[in-house]
């Protein structure tokens, strides 16, 4: 179960909660001590009365939890299940004791409170259902492709707010409590108040909320590894890489001399792992060349390919890696290809998300 | 469905089988060209000859496929359920040729086919069951300590090879067959022709076969959710900055002044990532400090933190990162102290996994 902030009740603010327990414990929600207990429940001998409330766990309230956003005049009650119970003044509490809530494990502060601050700015704070923070870099396309693939195929609906990563708006405090690691893209999930960091996760999280039918992922089990071992490849030791390749070749604030090292390293590494994906690709130790990463025979399109597509079509972006390097992989341009030919593809690297042609999808600090 | 190496016929060897395709298609098999096809089919007009065998693919052979290993004179067919039929000759294959086999997704050969080369140590090529190929770095004992936390509560079983990456074992065309990406640790699934590839995958793939009761994982989609984005958090973020400052303090062949810059950089962004996890352990967004990285309430050990300790604990290995450095982050610090007292990471980092206390677990080339 996940509390959610108020924004069926905009007008409450979103700053202050009250949660009522069965327990009559009373807890109060800010954005600065989001579980801070107000009140000691009376008949709760194990609970363990703390300023950070520790003692909130699916062990010390089995049963239930109400949630009374209490900024404003107006008090709403959210049940265990997100649904509204009608407006009620602090002596109903004691009604709503009683009721009986089904769910198990349903406390789960760690992930749910507080998505949001006064901070946050405000197509971000009042979205619904999806919710894409991006900026259309490498990690911002694998997201931004794969939720328009969904669009196609189920009418998947999203809402898009585009950052300025140059401005180090997300390493601001409302977006660290997004992804305390302070990187784009993120997915929220307003319909569970719970937020996605981490591009593999947030293509994992998609998939099972909405691929039903399993166009971009498997339900064989062998299959699905192989989608994760690709998956985990280019997070741990593709993008990584690359990465370092762009920084040491195109940012580093440093004399030559001091990079060249680096540069080599980083260079050659990423040569190292395309010639990996070329092996699996050209069918070297399997006799069966592949279209794709994962997946039985010559493979399926999937979020194994979309998670690292962005990033090896833009081999170029540096400079470092010139068209002759790219030579000896024939099978991983053929990919880049066949995976650049997708309407879902173009659109998810396209104008949609160019903040210069979307203006109206800007937040934060802009330059 | 996947075919087996005859383990189940270890007289016959492993470099040459033959397959026999319910189309009469006769193909051999050996170490170098894994699927040659070494006869046409005749009623088969879509099939394409290939030395390579292209043609294989559900779309060819819809029905059914046997597995005949030829070395030696006796004969031994494996159908797609991996279930043996009597010992038979060329002339029974036109018998077998109708047979009905259920199985939808059964020729595989691009996860399935030659994990070993007579070039493949003994001891991993007549492995069965669950096969672990490592050295006891941090990645190896990541999935070294899994497999301890299985054995304690399931009694997992599983065969362990060591080899010395000094040596560059791993860069070997029998290796790169289990992981085309040339590092260790591998996982075999001997059950079912299937390598692993990539610690993470790993982790998801040993829990998925054997905890069956979700010890070291969740049921729920968002705790489970929440275990993918710290595995990747981990492996994407943490590993790769981590991996540089030990290469940038300890390995890298070249003078001082050409490596300061990075190793300012990695040691900064190693000292960024582990603020992240501190961020997160201390509750600092949601008021719930945590003792583990996943799960609700303060969480709950699984290969989150299994896949993160054994970096995060050896901190102090390259020299680099001080004492002082690390006081900034007394919730990991506690953390890595908690998931050290466990028996079973005692065990997965200790002299069972050490090739100088274990010679006989010693393969390839030692020095």
């Amino acid at each position: 179960m996940w509390y959610k902030t108020p924004r069926t009740a905009p007008h409450l603010g979103r700053s202050s909660f009250q949660i009522y327990l069965q327990s009559s414990a009373c807890m109060r929600i800010t954005s600065k001590h989001p579980l801070q207990l107000t009140s000691r429940p009376s008949n709760s001998p194990s609970f363990r009365f703390s300023q950070q409330c520790r003692g909130i766990s699916n062990r010390i309230y089995p049963k239930a939890a109400w949630f009374v956003p209490v900024a404003g005049t107006r008090r709403i009650v959210y049940n265990t299940r997100n649904t509204e119970i009608p407006t009620f003044f602090p002596s109903t509490v004691n009604r709503l004791r009683h009721t009986s809530i089904q769910s198990r494990n349903y406390i789960t502060p760690n992930m749910a409170s507080n998505l949001y601050t006064d901070e946050t700015p405000e197509p971000i704070r009042s979205s619904k259902g999806l919710h894409l923070i991006t900026q259309s870099t490498p990690n911002g396309q694998k997201v931004q492709i794969l939720l328009e693939e969904l669009k196609a195929i189920y009418g998947t609906e999203w809402g898009t707010s585009i950052i300025n990563i140059g401005t180090n708006e997300q390493k601001k405090d409302w977006f660290l409590r997004l992804n305390p690691n302070g990187r784009i893209p993120v997915i929220i999930d307003n319909d569970k108040s719970f937020s996605v960091m981490e591009t593999s996760a947030e293509l994992l999280y998609l998939v099972e909320r909405e691929d039903k039918d399993h166009h971009f992922d498997f339900t064989d089990p062998l299959e699905k590894s192989q989608l994760l071992q690709w998956l985990y490849f280019w997070h741990g030791s593709g993008a990584p890489y690359q990465g370092q390749v762009n920084h040491f070749f195109k940012y580093a604030p440093a004399p030559p001399e001091q990079l060249q090292y680096a540069q080599t390293r980083f260079k050659n590494e990423t040569l190292r792992v395309f010639g990996v994906i070329e092996i699996h690709l050209s069918g070297k130790y399997t006799g069966q060349p592949r279209e794709y990463l994962a997946g039985n025979g010559t493979g399926k399109y999937s979020i194994a390919d979309i998670g690292s597509w962005p990033w090896i079509k833009g081999w170029g972006w540096s400079g470092a890696i010139t068209k002759q390097d790219m030579e000896a992989f024939p099978h991983l341009l053929k990919w880049i290809d066949r995976i650049a030919e997708r309407p879902a593809v173009k659109l998810g690297t396209g104008d949609a998300y160019d903040a210069s042609k979307r203006p109206e999808l800007y937040v934060g600090e802009k330059r």
